[in-house]
């Protein structure tokens, strides 16, 4: 058997879709990152992290470095979910040490502000549907490029806290006490992602996925209005359009809404964080959802047998269902390298058929 | 019919043990605090918290402060999870803007130097049997009195880590790390709290609360290791010495790994955080069990409508379930007296039997 299955799409594309893949796909979020000296190298000659993004060249290349090492199913675009926001004019900066900081979005007035900027706004990251043309074709046709957004929730609560690292009061009491004014910020976002997104699926995309961070930060009402509706709106678009591309959805921390975020948003497949148990996802997930997840981050840090016998519980709990093996969230730069390159090992030699 | 019902136990007491009440039971976390001035004027008095917390006379009357103002069916304990660190030595102070600050414990040496304190901890703390011996005399009959603890997973990150406001990577490290050093800090933070609990209810506490706020930040397998797991046995040796005395777990952020814990912990009411969609509670939880929750604790600071309507949503989707209604976390200090009394006058006004 070969790293390749037969079919005209990426084994990743197909797991997505639902279909019980022979071997176990595998990424890792934020598998282009600091934990790779290669990648340290090319990020020492771009000081803006913004521009970085931007920059074809150098994106594609940290987005292709790690399937040299690892040989993963399928590169993830180097970008960040900030660069809707910037693309809107909410001024965008990555300070060292700090993380972002933006133009806080508070008021009507502020929300209007971005108003003449979102016909344009897909149009500003061409830069990024660069990245994505010169990675599909450096890609091998079995493999897959994910594209990706961030969620109109999460992007929403940067702009409206001016940054990372808060406790999520500006954006959640904006969500409250003035609702239309929230509304109309994330009618744009939606807008503008959906926008962002086809332009990356014509650009050579195979799959999109929506990160929606903070979506455990939101009450049970607060989820159904600002990830479960927009969600919805941009997989119904994109869906429309792009009824090929896949769609992966990660709504961190949605504990008890999770199965109702799987069954209403329409998402292809559901992105779990470590917190899910296995065997959890298994048993109360829509069975035509395809699961994404979820090794603790930390047990790639520990690497050895913690981590294996963890993958292996997974890979087990899971082995009746399409899914694509991932982490529960991003690699940490801390981690190393044999241990990424131990668990890519183990999971190129598992088999279905061999765990049933 | 008047506030209280037939039977010799306060309706609480009755509503935890599985009574499905005809008037909704309340009380909310953090109803003793800086919200009111009265209690603003007491902690001026006393400048160390941990002082305050053990002068029983000062926190007898901030414990009582807010019933006499709103009613609520419960007292609750004014005191602080770190209490049970301070009885082992853990050189737990607060600091001013700062949150709490510990001698971190994070090897078997500082788990060693905790042992010889372990046999009288629970007796270090005699001045809070005391303040709960003064509020039950001062109490109602039919208004109970809630003792409670920090879970020992809880109690940990913040010994761990050295204090709050962490990313808990130090604890949930050591915890992977080195597993049989952190069962012992575990054993050593149940037996204590076994003993503090006990000690509790001996001086008259009607009911017992576990507050288990960080549980949401362990995966899946650790959740079942030193949340379940401790807390289970938390809750046999209360059952078996105080089979009258109902347990309320809160394991914030729980998610997926909620009903997991009502089934296997044992504990005769689960409280449920903001997150949790009042109907999904009400669906998915053991019938058996008693929910307690869960109002955004934005919407007590907002008020008005939006507060009433959100209220309404939780008695409606609980009529048929035996239940107490809380905020889902803590009253914030911001939160005005106007909207708390709005709020009991609702919850005093409520009677099942026209809801059904």
């Amino acid at each position: 058997m070969t790293g390749t299955e037969p079919g005209t799409r990426p084994i990743l594309v197909r797991a997505l879709f639902g279909e019980a893949t022979s071997r176990a796909p595998f990424w890792f979020m934020r598998q282009a990152g600091r934990y790779l000296p290669e990648y340290r190298a090319i990020r020492a000659t771009a000081p803006d992290f913004v521009a970085f993004c931007l920059d074809p060249e150098k994106a594609c290349e940290v987005t292709l470095q790690p399937l040299r090492r690892f040989g993963m199913d399928a590169a993830i675009l180097f970008a960040d979910i900030l660069l809707v926001p910037h693309a809107l004019g909410a001024g965008v900066a990555f300070k060292a040490g700090e993380g972002p900081v933006l133009e806080p979005v508070r008021d009507a007035a502020a929300v209007a502000r971005l108003e003449p900027a979102l016909a344009g706004a897909a149009e500003r990251l061409s830069a990024v549907y660069e990245t994505v043309s010169r990675v599909r074709a450096a890609l091998d046709p079995a493999q897959a490029l994910i594209g990706f957004a961030g969620s109109p929730w999460t992007v929403a609560t940067y702009m409206v806290e001016g940054g990372g690292g808060h406790d999520f009061m500006r954006v959640r009491g904006l969500a409250l006490r003035e609702p239309e004014v929230f509304q109309r910020l994330v009618d744009i976002l939606v807008e503008a992602t959906i926008a962002y997104l086809c332009r990356q699926a014509e650009a050579g995309a195979n799959a999109l996925q929506l990160f929606d961070t903070w979506s455990g930060v939101l009450p049970a009402a607060g989820f159904e209005r600002w990830v479960v509706e927009p969600t919805s709106r941009i997989v119904a678009a994109l869906r429309a359009r792009h009824p090929g591309i896949p769609l992966i959805g990660f709504p961190r921390g949605a504990g008890t809404n999770l199965r109702r975020y799987a069954e209403a948003t329409g998402v292809d497949a559901v992105g779990l964080d470590a917190g899910v148990a296995p065997a959890w996802a298994a048993r109360e997930l829509p069975r035509r959802t395809c699961l994404q997840g979820n090794l603790d981050p930390l047990l790639i840090a520990m690497g050895g047998e913690a981590m294996d016998a963890a993958t292996r519980e997974i890979l087990h709990s899971w082995r009746e269902r399409a899914f694509v093996f991932n982490l529960g969230h991003g690699i940490t730069p801390d981690v190393p390298v044999e241990n990424v390159e131990r668990l890519s090992a183990l999971l190129r030699a598992w088999r279905r058929e061999e765990a049933r």
